[in-house]
């Protein structure tokens, strides 16, 4: 809802008018554009994506996409196939602030699924100013009414099919463009403290310590191992079966990503050390029984250094599974892309874990919902370079127009 | 030279000249107070502590040295004994802003030893007011070239004798107020960067991180090992002796206090990790051998795990051991005052080592050096909490008395 944002939703409404969608911007200031093909009152199939961005990510990131999905219509609207469509298409660019602005993520996406509470209109940000405000800003009304009839009825929608960065270096290191997502991790975000004794860092001999930093980073080397091999870890009774713990063995990944020293001298041994732990699974189970047997081994470390550990649950969503069949519509649909742009393609299109939160994850609450990704240079997206290589941006526009032709 | 400290000076000043001696204030700022005794020409027993306190310190760690001379000083005074002081006695409160407003420690010391670069003048507070600016707001005039004649002649000084809180709670752990002490430990200050690949948090597997943080706690847990049991990592070859690897073993102490990840996001896996290493040991070829095996440990934990490390030497003294003579007689002195306060001693006034700084660093340049510590309740002096029993107070300048009393 800034002036960037503004332009670029502008520009994207430009080329869905182009490709020959009748447009509208509902009141959260998602962006539609819909083709009606054969019959207006079958199931649609949406195609989304959001359109804002976040701080430091590729451009490609905000609205690879849409632009796959308006391309692939405009070749159908160009070639007079729009009308042969057997249901309607309709590409939505999601309008969230996303972590920049609310803190707050897939606001668009999760109020046409019905599952946006009222109270996040309230959400403000940095200066104090409300979801709520900033759409009025902008000539949107929105009211906690017309925020529940934003809510699509799920029997008017075949399913929900989302184009992504794979934001990892999985499909670099296969050598492959395109992939497909198996489902979507489940998160659990932690906030961990440990308290010790502060002590000056000459006079307290190292026996006598109770030393909150020594501490933390033994947690934080016990969760690296954890997460590295679960399955050394876990027992097969109790909380995991087999499956789980070959799922977790092979999506299991965790993150300390902050840390903060009290009070952060040199000279001072640390009295208290608070970090943040980022863990994600596809299997939610495996995930538990992981955050379960973590917490009991972080205690038993905290409790043999006589300092305090407080392990508090911040943030918990389940894991997202992708519908079989529409994932094998994609992955079909990109191997034969892949094809006409390469030739013979020896291996499957890959299906992957997705460890990043996508629209998707919402949108699952409403219909069937499947992903494909794409290749991203250099492994990661959240860098302000361009990270997709001409020849994938052609791969997955084909990829989207092969899965279309499947809708005629 | 702020108007706390300036009150405080005058306060001290005051009880000074109470005690019967005669005072003055040097171009740095330090006060003193002399007695000259039966031979103004003899060498004289410095006797000193610093002024200023650091941020969090307790009031005792300021004044307690000067106080229990200043007592026990009046107290030969009040007999009439001051007369018959076999050699001048001169009680002298270092001025030094300390760490808080210059970060520069002990400039009063250092002068009056004669090891105070005249760059020193020009160190400048945040506001960008140098120690020479500090000083001429307080009429003191320092230039290079009185600095230099600030400098005592060793010929004119028998030694020095501090009194100091321990800071630390190994006395309070014995159950002893008062102790000698052996030596003061030498420090190493080292700056460790990590370099690592920032990475998504969801997306990038395990396997293929090169996470900073992890690779940061890992080396952590190993340095704390090493100052831990010194012994399992150091060779006897090489390196270390018998004796040298004894003394390490007791003394060593490693801190952690200072850690900052980047970018510092709970969603992103850090591309880099810095903290701050604190060393201190009473043996310096042992310190030596451990930062040597140390690095060497670190820099191969960080080649298996393809981050880059930068051990960054910040800062290092030497250790300063303590004279033997005046050693034994603050011994003497705090048995015969404690015998005094609670009559049958069972145990040997405990020599312990002092891991903190301490102005007799930097006198130890000028002449021998001997301190007394006293106990410190709750094990740390860094909090604004009253630190000393009563009875430790009386304990230390009785000690103080007995210890002048040699000098009849």
């Amino acid at each position: 809802m800034s002036p960037a944002s503004l332009r670029a939703g502008n520009l994207i409404r430009g080329w869905m008018e182009d490709a020959g969608l009748r447009t509208w911007v509902d009141q959260l200031g998602n962006l539609h554009g819909r083709v009606e093909g054969m019959n207006a009152s079958a199931e649609a199939l949406l195609i989304g994506s959001h359109l804002d961005t976040v701080v430091d990510a590729g451009i490609f990131d905000v609205s690879l996409g849409i632009i796959s999905a308006l391309s692939a219509l405009k070749v159908l609207n160009v070639n007079g196939m729009m009308g042969k469509l057997r249901r309607p298409i309709e590409v939505i660019a999601f309008s969230d602030e996303e972590e920049v602005r609310f803190h707050s993520t897939f606001l668009g996406s999760a109020a046409l699924a019905g599952v946006l509470p009222v109270t996040a209109l309230q959400i403000s940000d940095k200066s104090g100013v409300t979801v709520q405000d900033a759409l009025k800003e902008n000539s949107l009304e929105i009211t906690e009414e017309n925020l529940l009839q934003l809510k699509y009825d799920p029997g008017s929608v075949w399913g929900y099919v989302e184009v992504h960065i794979e934001q990892g270096p999985v499909l670099e290191w296969l050598g492959f463009p395109l992939g497909v997502v198996k489902g979507i991790a489940g998160q659990t975000r932690l906030k961990v403290t440990v308290r010790g004794s502060q002590g000056h860092a000459g006079t307290v001999p190292m026996s006598m310590r109770q030393d909150a930093m020594a501490a933390a980073a033994e947690l934080i080397v016990l969760l690296e191992s954890v997460c590295k091999n679960p399955k050394d870890f876990l027992s097969y009774d109790g909380h995991c079966n087999d499956i789980s713990l070959e799922s977790l063995s092979s999506s299991l990944v965790c993150t300390v990503g902050e840390i903060s020293t009290w009070p952060s001298a040199s000279n001072v041994i640390p009295g208290q050390v608070t970090f943040t732990v980022d863990l994600r699974a596809i299997d939610d189970m495996g995930r538990e029984a992981v955050i379960y047997e973590l917490s009991n081994q972080m205690y038993k470390i905290c409790e043999r250094r006589s300092v305090s550990c407080i392990i508090d649950r911040k943030h918990d969503a389940n894991a997202v599974v992708c519908d079989s069949e529409l994932s094998s519509q994609l992955k079909s649909a990109a191997y034969s892309a892949l094809r006409k742009m390469a030739g013979d393609i020896q291996d499957e299109t890959p299906a992957l874990m997705s460890g990043a939160g996508h629209d998707a994850m919402a949108m699952s609450h409403l219909t069937k919902v499947g992903m494909l990704v794409v290749r991203c240079r250099g492994g990661v997206s959240h860098s302000p370079v361009e990270h997709v290589l001409d020849e994938d941006v052609w791969a997955v526009g084909l990829a989207i127009l092969a899965f279309l032709e499947t809708q005629l």
